[in-house]
């Protein structure tokens, strides 16, 4: 490829490292592809980091030695974080949500590609201490807050079904009680899905008592992984004593009040 | 904010118009937020534009008028699907997916993040002459196929329930009988997540004889919305007759052999 002005290639490198976040990518695979010296990329990294950092929309990390390279990691600012919650929790007052029981409607905002690309960037700056090596979550409505997030990081998702009706070859199966219904449940997950002493980081949309939650990892301990941390969209306050104390939840759930059409949903900041 | 070098400004542009792909942002909105003036950031757009062109990355398009502004649109070049669809087909060709009954394991491709990103951003360009309100999928395996492409269309996600399980206010269901398997089943979906009149692109990880399809086409006129297009990751060659006509497949299964040990499967380029 002949040479390109460097604005041009550092929209492309923007592009291509923004496509992948977590993917190391070596400067030797940008320096054939632009056909251009390592230096020179290695100043263009510098370029994107900075402007990244500068506007509170992630960075680009450098790996160093033989195997080295860059990778684009999504890090927005607390000032960002704040912002898309405030208006998140916003939208979720819509007294229109309040469905008869006392739940309260959310798949439309579960379900739109930007908002939970957001959440799931937000799960990558918060659980930045943890090296999972798989996000988990169980079907269905969690599915793209938990592939938003596996995302971010750059792992794979594993999605555990409800009930034992996996026909993905052989399966683990376990049943777990709904901390709210205390329902007997089955949860399952074919063999293959997650290897033995793998790292996990649990992603779920809602948690009332942490029933769920708490199946998920008892299921990934049933094939030798290892939860190390548990995130969820939405945690309500009540009840207080969940099944799992180690938590983290992006907005909390105070009251949905049936009769006063009033919904009370706060950002965790 | 203060003024800015115009190579970080355009890093962060590139940035901000990827992470909402089809959506319109008005010069104005970027003039504020950096401080430039208008005339600046079409130039900055026109830069932009054809680094993505040159790359086969996607491009910028300019809408006029007092409504108008710039939205990024994902449009992988077809250099660049054939060499996605064809590492795919080689991915699924791997003799250890075969699964006893004659089945392919494939939840590992459909759950990593960056194949279905890019799987998304080909249905985004294989259906460019359509104009969706929503992309309709039905759980659970095909969810971050059909996530990944409303992403890419900038356009919300509507996740058909199996069974008639729905807690989310009045929801409509139908019956439909799978292809393959002649079983009569229900699906559902909450009234209010489709609204009557609405334009749907339905998307699927596989189809056989076209039941499961067939079935959200029936579902989505129940609720007087219409289907403008349907794409499945993998169609199966047999049979050849399948119960919908017209549908887009990015990858064609021509066999499994479970005695063989051959797994024939091939790009539709």
């Amino acid at each position: 490829m002949t040479k390109v002005r460097r604005v041009e290639r550092i929209v492309a490198l923007t592009k291509m490292l923004m496509d992948m976040p977590g993917h190391l990518f070596s400067l030797g695979h940008f320096s054939n592809l632009f056909s251009t010296a390592k230096s020179t990329l290695s100043e263009d990294m510098v370029t994107i980091k900075q402007s990244m950092q500068e506007f509170g929309l992630g960075t680009v990390q450098t790996v160093s030695g033989a195997s080295g390279g860059v990778k684009y990691v999504p890090y927005p600012s607390e000032e960002r974080i704040n912002h898309m919650l405030t208006q998140m929790a916003k939208q979720l007052s819509d007294p229109d949500r309040i469905i008869p029981g006392g739940f309260l409607y959310m798949s439309d905002i579960l379900f739109t590609p930007e908002l939970m690309m957001q959440a799931g960037e937000i799960f990558r700056a918060r659980f930045s201490s943890v090296t999972p090596d798989y996000v988990m979550t169980v079907e269905t409505k969690g599915i793209p807050l938990a592939f938003s997030t596996a995302r971010a990081f750059g792992l794979p998702l594993v999605i555990v079904r409800q009930g034992s009706k996996v026909t993905e070859g052989p399966s683990v199966s376990i049943n777990y009680v709904t901390g709210s219904t205390k329902r007997i449940q089955t949860m399952s997950l074919p063999r293959r899905a997650l290897p033995s002493g793998s790292k996990v980081l649990v992603i779920d949309d809602f948690m009332k008592a942490g029933g769920t939650a708490q199946g998920m990892i008892d299921l990934a301990n049933e094939v030798g992984a290892q939860v190390v941390g548990t995130g969820v969209l939405i945690a309500t306050i009540e009840p207080e004593k969940k099944l799992i104390e180690d938590y983290l939840a992006l907005l909390m759930l105070h009251d949905v009040g049936q009769h006063t059409k009033m919904i009370d949903i706060r950002p965790v900041l």
